[in-house]
């Protein structure tokens, strides 16, 4: 089955917001073993809707369009989707139904004179829109093809998506039949053309091969031809060359298997965190059920608050500055001492665009760590901007934070 | 002039990563004045390409594509580009130069029996990629139309679009000609139908109006026709019954508005976080400068640190709960006393999935906070999963800690 995804709204083309309804969509056509083979963002018009359409209806099984469902009156696809299909928008008593159900569910009262959701085109169905008002609008045609419209709200796509849609469709077997290692700390051209020359070919013979590079690593991918083939392509990467920088086999992220491996293990960890500026507790309290092992952090943005809490030496940050070996070191002891938790990894370095020096140019971070058997810091350098950076210095520690507890 | 970004990459379509090019074209476009009309994400194969490249170049000015110019086999841009427009791949020495130049900068030595970056389809131009090694492809036809080929690293792609591509495009006028008034607390449905009923017919005269909703607010924008009625329509919007909801009239984000007029009022502030997880302090160290203003944050997402770090009561935990107005309370007021800075903003919540009960359910979150004249917390109930949860609770943290710094 071929999907597409059809995203309208001008928002996202004047680069007001990001859209976030791709990735979801692609991971549910992925988990459904549904091929996803266009996703498309449009302007909101009827020219450019009605091209689009003219495609998708042609090679796509699964459509589906995203926004132009609010209340507005920019929100124009009921009445474009209605044209396309060459149907009347009328009353619907079901439409009506659910939209209050909606409403009653928040407290709130819907108001059908100045509202204008119980109205849909003719041979639409309304679907349940769980965490917002519009509901969702499903149009079957051509036999077995499917349109549904939905929001563009990325929560309330999401659970249409993961809910109303889903129930629409037939049984799938979802395919787990990627082989996914991960790297760290080589590029991408380096693994293909220099240590591992003929890899590539190699896993070619048992299936499509992908290489994913993202900050300070490298994800290799192999869908398999034949799922029995598993452990073969598996061993085929971890014993070739690059063995030493592979941190994970499976589609885990960083933070998941922190976590993971942290409950596994009983150890409880925290961070003393100044560059990354919280960024390293946001990612690991983004994973469910991290209160188990995750004690919390100290983000001592100002050099007061590295003294006040976590007990940093005024004398070394005079003589050593915030961004030394010294300091990542201080940070980390000072922590643990202040949360009393197993290991603590702290970081201390220059986002820029402004701070940098000769010495200790914009990117260079020092990540300090102290657990039951080590205690120490280094000093990195990366690149990119400071939202780059950001990111990368809190890789890095998430890095060190997973060997700390594999220590264990 | 009309622009359209093609991005290529099965890992966007397969769920792997995000899209992050989209919204930093999408903001170029808009700063210079193009009209961007259209986003395609295609998988990577010359099919979907050449169909995709056969529309591209009929209808836009300006084609960027993203993705596919690695140093691996499923890099196929390069190759498809030129087949597209009918050219042979060769050596330039132009290309070798720029690329010599990035390796050398990195200190790493670039191998050409290695590797291919020095070979470019012929009557294509080499353009420096200031962050990443690959160059940029460059390519004009039609008398007047180009074509840009950009690797998909969001880094990379930004300091291309940014640097090397603008050289190339002719001087335009960037269009301030947008009017943008933000507004939180009330739905979208309820400005439009219930509170400013002909607000949208009213603004329409001026100019093409939006609603664009986001966590806890609306935005409204108008591209105004003639950029003399600026203040005539921020006054429409600013005197209508939403007016008291209104916190910003300008582009500026939350956290950029919060480190701006903390610094114009030289008001110190910091978080005590346990529900956002440092979702806070990251969201305001993305903001350059920062920490002039900014403090730090104690993320004590464990009780255990609540008590120990920011002096909670285990009395207060155990009578009231970790999420209750009282911990709430005494977290920002045991912050502030931590820290030493002006103003403290405290949240603790259950952002779920579990961890809800009939009392407090997944989405209460209580808000706390310090400041010269107010010390006080609040109960908010917010819907969404917990990554939506996360955000929502730090955007009431920041509105709250926006009027607090106000307040001085």
């Amino acid at each position: 089955m071929n999907a597409e995804l059809i995203i309208i709204g001008n928002e996202l083309l004047n680069g007001k917001i990001s859209d976030k309804n791709t990735k979801e969509f692609a991971t549910f056509c992925r988990d459904q073993g549904i091929n996803l083979q266009r996703v498309t963002i449009i302007q909101d018009n009827e020219e450019s809707f009605n091209s689009i359409m003219s495609q998708a209806t042609k090679q796509s099984d699964i459509i589906v369009t995203s926004g132009g469902l609010g209340p507005t009156k920019d929100d124009l696809t009921k009445k474009m989707l209605a044209s396309f299909f060459n149907k009347k928008i009328q009353f619907s008593n079901e439409a009506l139904k659910i939209v209050d159900l909606q409403y009653s569910s928040k407290d709130r009262i819907f108001d059908k004179e100045t509202s204008d959701y119980q109205n849909i085109p003719t041979d639409f169905e309304a679907l349940l829109n769980p965490t917002g008002y519009a509901p969702a609008l499903f149009y079957s045609f051509d036999k077995n093809k499917l349109i549904l419209a939905t929001p563009g709200v990325p929560s309330e796509f999401k659970s249409i998506i993961n809910i109303s849609l889903k129930a629409k469709l037939p049984v799938l077997n979802s395919k787990n039949n990627q082989v996914i290692v991960k790297t760290r700390f080589i590029p991408e051209a380096k693994i293909f053309n220099d240590l591992c020359p003929g890899l590539w070919e190699k896993l070619e013979k048992y299936g499509q091969v992908s290489s994913l590079p993202n900050p300070l690593g490298v994800d290799i991918g192999v869908i398999l031809n034949d799922s029995t083939n598993r452990k073969i392509v598996t061993d085929i990467i971890c014993e070739s060359s690059i063995k030493e920088n592979i941190w994970h086999v499976g589609s885990e992220s960083l933070e998941e298997l922190v976590v993971k491996e942290a409950k596994g293990k009983k150890v409880t960890f925290g961070f003393a965190e100044s560059c990354t500026g919280g960024l390293c507790a946001s990612r690991i309290t983004d994973i469910s059920g991290c209160s188990e092992v995750f004690w919390g952090s100290v983000v001592s943005y100002a050099n007061e608050v590295k003294e006040r809490i976590i007990d940093v030496n005024a004398h070394t940050l005079k003589e050593h500055g915030a961004v030394s070996l010294e300091t990542a070191k201080e940070m980390a002891i000072g922590a643990k001492a202040s949360m009393n938790c197993d290991v603590i990894v702290s970081t201390t370095g220059i986002a820029g665009p402004g701070g940098g020096s000769t010495d200790k140019p914009v990117g260079t971070v020092a990540i300090g760590f102290t657990s039951k058997e080590e205690t120490g810091s280094k000093i990195f350098n990366f690149n990119g901007n400071r939202e780059d950076l950001k990111f990368r210095f809190s890789q890095a520690a998430l890095f060190k934070l997973l060997d700390l507890i594999r220590a264990y």
